[in-house]
């Protein structure tokens, strides 16, 4: 007995279908999207529509972009020797954001899945191997997740990259900044001590 | 530093001014919507254009609706003797959607609150006393929220309304159903202890 105007609903049932969103949070929001300035209701519409018609794929790393290249690729202030490995766009923004790394990116759209059936195939391997073999690259680093499929996609292409002359690093592990080691779990524990820096 | 691309920025500020949505939900969602179908993204972006576009207020109600009058106030099957007074569309959507009345509405769009600077003159109670004088209502039900502001707006209206010959009742107080006795706080005991009925 759904009694609320057509287009309430509609959206109501649009909203609903975002990841983390359930139906009381989409009815809050559609509510909030009729009682803001028109304007900022439809500068949201708009944004959106953008999103799926102005973006796509750098054409050399794959990161998200409006252009053939992405900003990063174009840029000349980047290091272009070293070169860091990630599943998604948003891992880059994530490195990107800790302002730590200056060299380029490779973005694998994905990890090496078998139980969902994705191969190394569905992931952008060839292209990174061909702009290894391309470029001057001295170091590739890791940063696929640290979990069991991302640690297996980092395996598997650095076994595929061992024919080339460079170096293949991954990202430290151990306790997080700012935690306290009584809360660590086994495997953070366990990375800390093995990866153990000279002070 | 943002280097992500223009259209996904855009998308992730847009999204962030939501209520309850950060700045990391807002990338989740728009990562989201660019993995999504395309379909899907637009059909989320043509109802947010929708909903400012096609609703607006009932004429006899205020609820919202894509008609001069919303569904309940143009049914034949509600009970035209009862009113219920909410103060927002989406607390008679709460009404409804328990199946308990059968009446029809009146949304006041707020309650009143000094503080905020809201009185009487901005909600629809002058609406609400051409209704009351003008129908056959024999009971208003007050169905404001159980709040200071809510208890004051039920207040005013029912001194408002007093000249006409209508019973005037509010939503029964007490303990919720399903709760326990134990964590229940000291306003709902109360409540319930005033409000005792027979067994």
């Amino acid at each position: 007995m759904d009694k609320h105007a057509g287009a309430v609903s509609e959206l109501v049932d649009q909203l609903g279908r975002l990841p983390g969103v359930g139906r009381k949070s989409a009815e809050r929001l559609a509510f909030h999207l009729l009682r803001v300035p028109e304007a900022e209701a439809i500068a949201l519409a708009d944004a959106i529509r953008r999103i799926r018609s102005d973006i796509r794929y750098c054409q050399a790393c794959f990161n998200l972009c409006e252009q053939e290249l992405c900003a990063i690729c174009r840029s000349d202030g980047r290091d272009t020797t070293r070169l860091c490995v990630v599943e998604q766009p948003r891992d880059l923004m994530s490195l990107e954001q800790s302002q730590a790394f200056n060299g380029l990116y490779h973005v694998l759209l994905g990890r090496i899945a078998p139980l969902d059936g994705i191969g190394p195939d569905q992931l952008t391997i060839d292209a990174l191997v061909d702009r290894v073999r391309d470029g001057n690259f001295t170091e590739i680093i890791m940063a696929t997740n640290p979990n069991v499929e991302g640690d297996g996609t980092s395996l598997y292409i650095s076994n595929v990259l061992a024919e080339f002359p460079v170096q293949i690093t991954r990202l430290a592990r151990g306790i997080t900044a700012g935690s306290v080691l009584e809360y660590a779990n086994r495997e953070m524990i366990a990375d800390a001590l093995v990866g153990r820096q000279k002070l």
